[in-house]
């Protein structure tokens, strides 16, 4: 099957239309915490508060969204004034006296939690340089510059973080080149930052070298120093959706050279080679962990549907099928289109429910948490949009 | 219902003969480890090896229950000599320099994680009495003292371990009263120590005081240090499989105290608020986590049925009928017997799976990981086979 060009404008109304008359108004403007800034996510299916803490992750995208819909779809003065909430939120509460940032504070900002990860630090660069760009705030543009510059030294290995694990079997994971990359893509196109080309090659560079095996298509979730797979329970646990992620990281990352080809064959085939895994044939969506050898992995509820992978691979077909005209991917954009859509939106209350069973019935209702927020759907939503005009002008 | 007394000798044979046929025949002698010691433990549902590291707490809980099976069952060498494997292998391995233990170490005992919990210290201090009692080895018996008191001082905050959350809302869980309470009671009853009557008494008004709710009908897991309930998604989240095993801990103390009636009546209530809580009346099962106020749960698996919940109930609600004569829990009993041993065993190699989806489907096929061991199923043969014995004498 193709897509005809009616179809691509039938597709990306149909997204516009969810991002601004579902999705957004689920959230936004009823989170916005005008008393003690920030937002209140953490919502059950018909949006009434589970609990008014506050994720550090989601504040940072929340803040993220918001400026970007203000940068790119409308210069809505309530988008605008909710990013600021988030924006300020995230600067007053959410870092430690040490520099690095919490992971979970109460609703006044009290902390709870922080992480021995920067993923915290990574949201807030993308949620500064969007603000920056909304706001025109330079300071906001150099706080973003400036925690780039500490994820980088994470990253990099140059600054350590406090280890969950010994020395004794060391790993990396695809997490940090990724989320690096995309980091400083949103960079690049909101602010500008010169260190982003050169750090974006090197971090492609490190999937490519140390993530991808072609002899087993497979792109790995962690391996040993050299690349090496490392055959224990975790070491073997492939998350076909992040993976799925990462493929669209790097199509994105081959728009941007002028489609150099090298980068859409290394998109392209991160993509085949997660969907063959991912893919639940059976009942349909995508799988949230498989084991590299088909063995037992340790997450009991590695078979559940949430909704991010189906976000992610959404925005991967979608653009795979757009940059090559393969069918193939216009074929899987259906499937993955169609079955995303018609088990996971809530259709009384709007958006989608994060968390169903294998055989696609509901898990659970909530709408936000610690971990779900407004990101990937209307991300997804919005950043299928975008290309959509881009290739049907 | 009730049961006649030639149902409890059957029930009594039963479990025996799962025990000894079919569930230790699993594991034993194939896991033990005779080159590095310790035993292998995670395999998938054929009894095929996923992962040669080891856990902790497993390896400990397996010394546990080798040394118990040569105590109370038959001399057997086997066990002894395999009991030896673990405790040796506890001792030479599993401690870190600061005298505090792993939590997951390699094949040869190379260290991979430490946690800030004092699990597998309370799991070593069963090891340790239990081998003493079965071997005569008195530095055994002494070990398991010392390690003993480092527990008692971990759990009443005499020493601390690192904190994984701030101060800001601070917190206290009824597993920790719970597994002391546990562990000196297989202290008192293999080695004897004078030390765990009193803190016995302590652990037990402590989970009574502050986490039993009558006027919620419920056992919270945590609770604020007042004993207030913690209105926030962790603080509201209960795990009813793990409150039952509570029940059955005090039921336990109550027939030591020569039938204790008001530890009776406590380990019945905490047994009816969360089996009314924790029975699913539409698969059956023990659901694993649910919401005090029945709001979403931050864990999308929470409607699992896990199989050490439906070990911990068969326990608790024969112990509450044999101990009471209250039908009720008979019945409750023949309907989490029937529904575990109808949905968890595996027909062909023997053992139980570990992790169902709510509607009773298998969601995966280890029989050992990180987690799940030789514990939990065949304690509850174990001591369901034990406790018939002594009521049908």
């Amino acid at each position: 099957m193709s897509y005809s060009k009616q179809d691509l404008v039938a597709l990306q109304q149909f997204y516009a239309n969810q991002l601004l008359n579902n999705t957004v108004p689920f959230w936004f403007p009823r989170s916005f915490d005008k008393e003690h800034g920030g937002y209140l996510l953490m919502r059950d299916a018909d949006g009434s508060l589970i609990d008014d803490d506050k994720a550090v992750w989601i504040q940072g995208r929340a803040t993220w969204l918001l400026s970007t819909l203000y940068n790119t779809v409308e210069q809505k003065a309530e988008w605008l004034e909710g990013a600021k909430l988030g924006y300020n939120f995230l600067n007053q509460y959410c870092f430690d006296t040490d520099g690095q940032m919490f992971f979970h504070v109460t609703r006044d900002g009290k902390p709870i939690r922080k992480r021995r990860y920067f993923f915290s630090e990574t949201f807030y660069v993308i949620a500064a340089a969007a603000y920056a760009k909304a706001s025109g705030d330079a300071s906001a543009a150099a706080a973003a510059r400036m925690v780039f510059g500490e994820c980088i030294a994470y990253a990099s290995g140059e600054k350590k973080l406090a280890p969950k694990f010994t020395n004794t079997r060391p790993s990396k994971g695809i997490g940090v080149p990724m989320i690096m990359m995309n980091t400083a893509q949103q960079l690049r196109e909101t602010i500008g930052d010169e260190r982003c080309d050169e750090w974006i090659s090197k971090w492609i560079d490190e999937i490519e070298t140390f993530f991808v095996k072609d002899d087993i298509r497979c792109v790995m979730e962690q391996v040993a120093p050299d690349g090496s797979i490392i055959d224990h329970i975790d070491g073997r646990t492939l998350n076909p959706g992040h993976a799925i992620e990462g493929a669209w990281f790097i199509l994105h990352e081959a728009r941007h050279r002028n489609n150099d080809p090298h980068l859409i064959a290394l998109g392209c085939k991160m993509l085949d080679y997660m969907w063959e895994r991912g893919w639940d044939t059976k009942y349909g969506g995508i799988l949230y962990y498989r084991d590299v050898y088909n063995k037992p992995v340790q997450e009991y509820w590695h078979d559940m549907k949430f909704w991010w992978p189906h976000n992610e691979a959404i925005i991967a077909t979608l653009l795979a099928y757009l940059m090559t005209g393969n069918e193939k991917y216009a074929h899987w954009h259906q499937q993955v289109h169609e079955y995303a859509y018609k088990h996971f939106p809530d259709a009384t209350n709007g958006e989608w429910y994060g968390y169903l069973h294998r055989d696609g019935t509901i898990a659970q209702t909530a709408k936000g948490n610690l971990f779900k927020g407004p990101f990937h759907l209307p991300r997804q939503e919005w950043y299928c949009n975008q290309i959509l005009k881009d290739y049907i002008k």
